[in-house]
């Protein structure tokens, strides 16, 4: 989790911030530090993940973490520096649910304006049925379409993507779905 | 531009914040506050834009602030809080060059782990040639294939995507570029 702070005190020198319009031709109120001149901003945050299949089935990890604890998502985490997106979304795959992959193509992108992220979800071939939870999962399982606990999924994005998801293989075809959720 | 700044100091209290991995779980290093608890993240931003088309040409941007002043550019800039990807990418067509667009499909994402950013491209057809560009722009003008300065554009993400549009427009097929450069 990583929770949004609001901005009081500069991070370069300390001194409280005024929340204002910068001089700096921009239009939008900032955190603007009085001291150092510094501009500190608020940006969205991406989380990446991936829909990861074995023999059809559909990997979800029973969540061990607050929010949803207990709830079922898709193996997803926030994006860090230093990293791809697609590195970013098989590193939270291996964390969340240890099971090696073959990363695939982006298949959903939905921005969540209310909560200031992106979500991006990629296809993923998964190369055994070995399974090695980490300590944010309680339980990773297969799930076939039919078996998918729909009243019991953690995020409306987990809920979206499988459901693009199962309705493009039905089709034959895998698009990319850009999205929002106000 | 948004430049990073080193966390030295807690946003929330004041206080000089440790750098070291929290108790929470967490593996990697980030900037915790001995006094109040907060833990404070740095994660990569978006940038968002387009590809404006009119008849075939494309429209780039000259850049009138640094980095990069002079150079040409895709109208693009970081996303911002409160809205969408496609909205931020309307809305820096809007302040850049200001023409009105009809907003297309995602075309390319492009990773920048070593300055911790993402850059996405959307295409777009302008509704007329009218251009209005804003004080961030010295001139925006409509390039066909053959006119664009290729040794005068501003970063590597805008001559990518250029790339790889006026590639793909000669196969009749758009696709989804998903890139990282190193
Ligand atoms: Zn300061
Ligand atoms: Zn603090």
């Amino acid at each position: 989790m990583q929770p949004r702070h609001t901005i009081n005190y500069c991070r370069v020198c300390g001194h409280a911030v005024e929340h204002r319009v910068p001089d700096d031709g921009d239009s939008r109120i900032r955190a603007v530090c009085p001291a150092c001149h510094s501009i500190q901003y608020l940006n969205p945050l991406n989380v990446v993940g991936t829909i990861p299949v074995w023999e059809g089935k559909v990997l979800l990890c029973k969540r061990n973490i607050e929010p949803r604890m207990g709830k079922w998502t898709l193996p997803a985490g926030f994006m860090e520096l230093d990293e791809t997106t697609t590195q970013g979304a098989a590193r939270e795959t291996d964390e969340e649910a240890g099971v090696q992959i073959d990363m695939g193509a982006l298949f959903s992108i939905i921005s969540l304006p209310r909560v200031g992220q992106v979500h991006l979800f990629y296809r993923a071939d998964m190369r055994s049925p070995d399974m090695h939870p980490g300590p944010e999962t309680q339980e990773a399982r297969l799930f076939a379409e039919a078996d998918i606990p729909w009243s019991e999924l953690a995020f409306r994005t987990t809920q979206i993507t499988l459901e693009r998801f199962f309705s493009d293989r039905q089709h034959g075809h895998y698009g990319l779905h850009d999205l929002s959720i106000e």
